[in-house]
């Protein structure tokens, strides 16, 4: 018989407190991929490191490579054992696969692993503070609850490597890194892993749901693509030779006022933001370098291109204006994607009657991007079939804000949500 | 006995009211010219007219063909001969040759013939419509006294035809059109006008300088380049398909702050203006054409090359940004140029001998654009001699203002002052 | 037993011709409010004209008072009566009011007037050319369908006059002017016509709709604000003193791009679009006089609002940024509203029974912005019902298209209806 | 009798080396003030420092009191004396004072005392690097020569501590901070250091003179502005609710182009520059805040006033436009100001004859601010006499360069110019 969530809680919550200290940003989850393919390896899972599991090329915003070094470093202080860092190289996430060795689907569970550039607060009502498990590095924090999810799939690993008689064909765990700013999904889609999945899994906690509900499903993903923009001019003395700069800040300037003014699709919502610009040193010179941060998004993928690619002329146009130079840098992407309706209908039949939920919504929302659409996507061109849940959690805060926390009863439910779906589509009848 | 400039008054008032009754617009010139053609052809001179004056290539800022026929149609119908309109074609301006038979330099006076847009006043107290010479047709007249040239140039003419005897060498008269705007003096120098020219005068009346001063040579001719630009883009409606357009206004707003910000040349002061904008249609649609009309000004080539080609880009950039088409015609343009100073000498001691002068100046200003500069430079660059000389008048209103007059007493003046000049330098001693 | 639609058309059809002979732009209908008020009074109809049917406080968009005068000349010409013309003053539009003398509700009926500024299509295939009846004056046509509205208005009144004893309550028909730019209906709502109104009536043929349908109740109209905007500086000579203009141009090309970048609503749809601008005289002067026609919409009252709010600002910005007076007039808007689905169903039950119509949808979508919703709101606000109805009609070329001609059968179909639903809500029973 | 050249490098040298190696920002020289007011206390010298110096309420461009507290710190840290640190408070900059005890003029000399924020080259061709008395401070180096200036002060001070006899009237050593940004210039003048100069001398070495060669007066200071400028919004999430955003940065950018579209003064050169921009944080957050530092200038003070107002209205009306807040702080400012041409003379007279001078130019050119501009004038204004010399050097790399050196041996020229102007103005005969 399965646990319920207060069993899996025992194991989920300190899970959730050890990977809540080792808060790693995206790409930089190197202490926290060792600390899962450890576990994964114990349990007996095939683990999958390094680039068996990231197609390098596909990897979007990663951070410059002296940084990801100093991350492993960190990670190797922190002890994360040296074989799994070789392993990894340069490149995070884990996948751990296990079979069960009878004929059956392939099930696929995807969790990500990665904190968010946010200073934790270090109040004394902010529970992760007062009991001894907030961030040990400054300016980063699980605060959007990856590490709740994370240790959902750490538990669920364990239950049903323990549990293999009751199920059938073979189950494979995503541990994805860099979900953040949606950079990681697309090259673990294009490394392969998605390609033979009959059946996925996603979820997140939280996201405006309270504890006790869960959302069956969720389809409203937007369609970002988001872009590192640098311009790269001449610099020149202001007052003396103006004539000889090539004006980045200029261009820069031009180019944002550009963006803001691409006409809105006819055909549904569309949306474009920069967000950040850095230009110039010296007040008496021509800048010679404008760097920009920006995303375009769409209510559908056409929508979204259309928003991109006019960017795009903007931003050359700009370029040609002031004779400088244009460096586009695709810093992250996704797509939209939607819920398979069959498993909808099977995460209300089940989590209507788990200990703990009390309200079950066929349709979640969650009104913004995640890069789990790459894979929904791909699993359902293969004719697999993928559903994203939700699992309400009151939180403390909202998302990415510094004093974020989470109800961590929820955990539990959450395994045992997942592991009844499991056997549902994957039982074995024993 | 060289006549004083009085009895050349006699001469030249009643021609210059003619000629301003007919005020005509630049390229426009049919009746000014056939009227100019006649009266040298009639003095003996060899008389060229259409392309044997202009290079129609080098032709800038022509209105549309259409436009000159409905030009040359009403020269026809205000008496212009039509053996004469037939030589001309679509081209205005004359040059007229005379040779003394006597060897000795190749002598050159520019006069140009075009009026102004400018509605001209029906007031009483403006003279030309008191006494009945005001222009004929609505909104142009000759409200910066090129009637007053070209009458003074008709004047000398005669003058010249009725004392070979006491000259040596040839005399070329070139009469110009489309010099506001500078647009048509390029077109003489390509023809090869000025190619074997030892001795060239130019002149204005007015231009600040009072009756009876004289500004013996001028050298402060701003570098300029007009241009004519057309964006064309896709109009689309805008409530119901933004997306589809491509807003030619838009490219045309962006176009006119980028080149109002074009750095400022190190090297000494530079212009920029878009004088016009007209874009659009409807209020709810999507702009697909916007015309501007603009120039660029510098102290030097250098600095207009400068400016013109920084503008060429911000344009390439704008429509680069938008998705539109651009297209740029040269409207117009005149270089610097400086007056010989061997010429200047000359003419302060000739013109403070003449009745009706009370001061020379050796340095007129003229603070602005002139194309008689390409003929000046031609001229020079072939070995010869050039000078711009400004003749004072008082004058009723500023230049291009509807209730422009001047001094008619000074034409007589400067017949006086071109004859004497060329005595002085092509005169045969008899 | 009331007339089929082959019936009314012997009668409609001629009166569309004669109205789409003698088009008149918004605000100029003279012509045409005489037509219909002659008629109007001979059916025994209590005609209202000029200031009795429109506030002029109101009134939004109207041409200058000259345009009206001379407006006015042609419609004498044309031989509206002078009297007729003398109650006008500068205001057209028509109110008439028939009371049966039974007690019953107020039921009403809105036509618009005016037809469009294009010009119409003299190919030997656009039928009104062909036969005979295309639009007398240059540049104005009834390309949108309104003289076929006017018509089906007048034989609906003849009907409803001579069948009195059928009827009860009273009927009020509104013939609105300056529908197009949405700037005449607010001005009626003013003068106070909608306020008693138990049952509104308003209807468009063709946008999109095929002969043989009906859209039965309309609710998507777009709210919008149309402004005409003056920036007003100070001229200068741009190459010799600029520091002392003050740029309309330069305010009114940041305008644009500030107005093109207003930030999209989160809660729904939103539009601006500059469709218009004109600036500057010459090549050489500082441009002091800048014109721009533009428009906001939203998909809701408060997206609308934000929009035109936000639209000022950006103005008001861009004047002070140029040091440069800003004048800002309102030339047209109009609501949302939604049509009374009490009516809707009524609609599709009495449609489907006409002959000559196959279908009918309950949703007709106009996609644009009618300023009918300023009276069906305030029917609603006041208690009563209205709808806005779609007669399907094929048309020879788009809505304002200068070959729009449409299949005039419609308008029997047209009268057949609107008599059919005021014998339902208004008939005596006898 | 004076010493020549040579024997004043002796002593000037190892404290230009000293100084160098002790390079501070300019409001952040306190060990710099320190080790000068203690030479000059040593000398005999009635020491200001503090309040007693400069004016705080006229300092300019001052850095935030944290970091004039962590530089306080450092500068005891390399052995400041506590005492004198006290009676600086925050504020840097020394005034010396010597009365000979005889009747005479008021003789004043100013040096600065500041370094620019560069990174000073650890190249072995370096000198400074190589001899080992590179700057202790990172990014921070004396890389405009304003070490030689002080050094050059010290021993003039010495000598003429030392040779009281010779000279009547009182000496003012005026030692200021914050050259660089033209910061400090003002507040000493404010403080009443200037009021009552019979005679002003100003020096810079360098600027494009080699070594042997004097510039005997500079006149063509150019007149500039520095403001630091913050645009404050409301952040909101751009893709959920874009319109509860006040986007900073679109504000900046509009500003930045209309900036640097002001249109030029026909007075003269007039010049803008934006030469930082920073904005925003998130890429998917409206951003709330943009800083700019920016500069005007012009070749008068009414050109640099025109300039300056210009941007203050564009900067107000893009806060305008986009409905967020505007701060601008002033951040520095210098005027023109001209070298009295007796002194002129005077210098031209002296220079001419000292050991290692060459050549001696009438009018030095600094073709850029420097506000000794505010002393020269002041001095000019209440009836005295100030001149500012330029002693030329030859330079290992343009000032400002992390590479920059000068030749050292130009240092006690420049003691004995200065030495011998004092003498020939304020001798007493002895």
């Amino acid at each position: 018989m399965m646990p319920g969530p207060r069993e899996f809680n025992r194991e989920a919550i300190p899970l959730r407190r050890e990977l809540h200290r080792h808060a790693e940003r995206g790409w930089e989850e190197f202490w926290t991929s060792a600390f899962v393919a450890q576990r994964l390896g114990s349990l007996g899972f095939n683990v999958l490191l390094g680039d068996e599991v990231i197609d390098v090329d596909s990897a979007m915003g990663r951070p410059p490579l002296e940084v990801l070094q100093e991350a492993r470093e960190r990670a190797a202080e922190w002890g994360a054992p040296a074989d799994l860092l070789d392993r990894m190289g340069l490149l995070t996430g884990v996948v751990g696969i296990l079979d069960t060795g009878r004929p059956g689907p392939v099930t696929a569970f995807r969790f990500d692993l990665d904190a968010v550039e946010v200073w934790e607060s270090r109040d004394p009502d902010h529970r992760p503070f007062s009991e001894g498990f907030a961030a040990l590095d400054d300016g980063v924090a699980h605060a959007c609850g990856h590490d709740g999810h994370t240790a959902m799939g750490l538990v669920l690993a364990r239950w049903i490597s323990q549990n293999l008689d009751a199920l059938r064909g073979t189950f494979k765990f995503l541990f994805q890194p860099a979900e953040e700013g949606v950079r990681g999904g697309r090259s673990m889609v294009q490394r392969g892993h998605l390609d033979r999945v009959d059946v996925l899994w996603g979820l997140h906690l939280g996201v405006g749901f309270p504890s006790g509900t869960v959302g069956a499903g969720c389809s409203d993903f937007l369609c970002t693509t988001k872009m590192d923009v640098l311009f790269r001019g001449v610099a020149a003395h202001a007052g003396g030779a103006p004539h000889e700069g090539r004006n980045a800040l200029l261009a820069a300037a031009s180019a944002v006022l550009g963006l803001h003014s691409i006409a809105p699709h006819g055909g549904g919502a569309s949306r474009i933001n920069v967000g950040m610009l850095r230009a110039g040193t010296g007040r008496n010179v021509i800048p010679d370098r404008a760097e920009l941060a920006l995303e375009t998004r769409g209510a559908s993928e056409e929508i979204n291109a259309y928003m991109e690619s006019r960017a795009m002329e903007v931003m050359r146009g700009a370029a040609v204006s002031q004779g400088v130079d244009l460096e586009v840098t695709l810093a992250g992407g996704a797509v939209n994607a939607e819920s398979h309706p069959e498993l909808m209908d099977l995460v209300m039949k089940k989590a209507v009657h788990l200990e703990g939920v009390e309200r079950v919504e066929r349709e979640g929302r969650i009104s913004g991007s995640e890069d789990v659409s790459w894979m929904m996507r791909r699993v359902h061109d293969m004719g697999g079939r993928a559903c994203y849940i939700i699992l309400g959690a009151d939180t403390a805060a909202g998302h990415h804000n510094g004093r974020f926390d989470f109800d961590e009863d929820v955990l539990g439910v959450g395994v045992a949500l997942l592991a009844s779906l499991a056997l549902e589509l994957a039982g074995s009848g024993r």
